[in-house]
């Protein structure tokens, strides 16, 4: 006779279980994140933007504030344990000024300068022999064309740091394609654009005990420069191919310091591996954890920075894909609920209560199965036909 | 290059996607129904009777109020589309003037009923022809040792409904033992003690479009009337028994007109299946399905009472078991976490965020594979050092 009832009640207001984890930023990873810490009894608690953010929707302990004051950040660090970050965009200073005001900051500062600083990654992962495309700092149009002429074009220009109009990156064919972009007057760099044959991520965690844990190496489907599809693993991938890049990510995690996730985005060429971006922190590539692997990687993210053994990476499916949802102009996703549920019983849907607009990322699908061809099409079609409205795309 | 990070931003209060389910009660089965809601973007609420309740910690959307109070629930059901319950106490007629009100309760209050009047529950099986243990209302003493003349002693006596001092079973082994329980004062049945071989529970889920879905047959595990383990699915279960405890689920969601989930509790005997109890709401018996089954109960759940198509019930491992953690002395639940989690990392920890009290269920612990001797140590390992800080009880 399983009662799940409980006659005993509370009578005043339980603490969480566990130490509390505030997260600066409230996109969805936070709001994913939340996810994982309710299960452990972890606390968990946001700095938001606005109460409409993806994760300020979900989350009690949501803080209104801005990121880029110090004063909010010491105001929301005196509810949290330890801090740590659904975006690397909170001010170098800020990181180091948390530090010595005792608050536990993870990952640290000097680790998330090397996913803030692009310049400053590429000088570093260069310093310690890990393969790079070739890179040069450029602040003229010389510059650039001096570095096309012993590449070629095109050249790939990058902000060192944020970007411009919400952009960071810009493939430019000719010297006025780039002559445009150092217009906007923010410090760039030049990289070779890299003929690649395909794009893998992989995802490791470190803790600052020194563990570490890998994630199966995934592919990444990208569509001018969105990522649209993650397979996972990556289909065909050689296994000495893939533990090469979980090494790779595990040496980055350990050289650099990283406590919390670290996905490192890399380009397969027919040379072998390059490093193309750095992220310290819950990762689209990683997604496909949720239900996927043992552990989500939202889950890895809190016992890494809570310092906790880490949770096994093992896949629980043979194959796992997982696409994107892009808005339409049709606002009602609900509606559209009943077609994707009937047409594929087994589909996962995660939406982000985010305003629909075109083109915008306001969820994703995951499919679990055998077969990497159909579970695209299968996840291919929930997310199109959830964002647009139909099935396009796949 | 991928980017998890959006630029804009909604900049008034985003709605949720879909509608908003409330939920009357907010123990921990309200609080795994939200982790549910959140990736579907689905709105959700729950009436808890304090601040303090088990769901009411995590969920934003959370009223306090009483839900033997028809105002109260009227007051919450204005924030909501549709209303369904973590427990079955809500008084039957309230359900009708909700009803009346134009309130949409699923499951509705025809169905609740028999969840809620066990003798009512008995007779309408009976009528249906659906087996049962032998039966009767009893008043006195003179009744029950007249029915335990025609089965045998120990005779269970129930509470119809509600219970005495948070009882509503009693196993009486003498005519006085059965005194003791009529003085209690409340409406009993009588039923004959059942010698099986073991406890099984089916798990259905039905929609008002009539669409049915049946989870894998799973062995409950009881000691002292209180569930300690499933076993999903039950071990060496006749695939012909198996279909016979779900096809009765599904009779019986049907025939009482059942949204949502269904458990049946039964009797595996050397005659056939009996039916022990009925739960209207996701239940201790499928908790397992979190990790272990492509849809959860809890997403079942919400997908039946908003008439979407249900879910895959598929296993997504061979073998899963789900011990529950039960409290000890200790109540520094985190403090055990770094032992459990590095001598078992795949092991999946759900805490409630309870207080802890001796023998309170406060959470549980799943474990996913092929073996069940081996999970079944793994978990019940987790479970008893989490709970009680040693290894006891496998």
């Amino acid at each position: 006779m399983t009662d799940d009832r409980d006659a005993g009640r509370a009578t005043s207001a339980a603490p969480a279980v566990g130490p509390v984890v505030g997260m600066v930023g409230a996109g969805q990873l936070a709001r994913m994140t939340y996810q994982a810490a309710i299960p452990l009894g972890i606390g968990f608690r946001v700095l938001a933007d606005s109460p409409a953010d993806s994760a300020a929707q979900v989350v009690p302990g949501t803080e209104v504030g801005d990121y880029h004051s110090l004063d909010d950040l010491l105001d929301f660090a005196r509810g949290c344990d330890v801090l740590t970050f659904d975006h690397e965009h909170v001010p170098g200073e800020h990181l180091a000024a948390l530090a010595s005001a005792g608050v536990r900051v993870a990952p640290g500062g000097g680790a998330l300068r090397y996913a803030q600083d692009k310049l400053g990654m590429r000088e570093e992962l260069t310093r310690l022999g890990l393969p790079c495309p070739r890179y040069t700092p450029v602040t003229t149009v010389g510059e650039v064309a001096a570095f096309a002429a012993a590449t070629s074009w095109p050249v790939v220009l990058k902000a060192v740091s944020g970007g411009y109009d919400g952009r960071g990156v810009w493939v430019c064919e000719t010297a006025e394609q780039a002559a445009q972009v150092l217009g906007h007057g923010i410090r760039l760099l030049a990289e070779e654009h890299v003929s690649f044959g395909r794009e893998l991520a992989a995802l490791v965690a470190r803790s600052p005990h020194r563990q570490g844990a890998a994630y199966p190496v995934v592919q990444t489907v990208q569509r001018d420069g969105v990522c649209h599809e993650v397979l996972a693993p990556a289909p065909g991938l050689a296994p000495a191919r893939a533990a090469e890049a979980q090494r790779l990510a595990l040496t980055i995690a350990d050289r650099l310091g990283v406590t919390g996730l670290l996905a490192v985005e890399l380009f397969e060429t027919g040379d072998g591996l390059l490093v193309n971006e750095l992220a310290m922190r819950p990762h689209n590539s990683g997604h496909w954890t949720i239900e996927g692997a043992r552990t989500s990687q939202f889950e890895q993210h809190l016992r890494a920075v809570l310092d906790l053994p880490l949770g096994a990476p093992q896949p629980a499916a043979p194959q796992v894909v997982m696409a994107n949802i892009f808005g339409g102009t049709e606002p009602d996703l609900y509606a559209r609920f009943t077609h994707v549920m009937a047409a594929d019983p087994g589909v996962k849907v995660h939406l982000y209560g985010k305003t629909v607009r075109p083109g915008r990322k306001i969820g994703h699908v995951t499919a679990l199965g055998t077969d990497a061809t159909q579970l695209r099409d299968r996840a291919l079609r929930a997310a199109s036909y959830l964002g647009a409205g139909e099935e396009q795309g796949w």
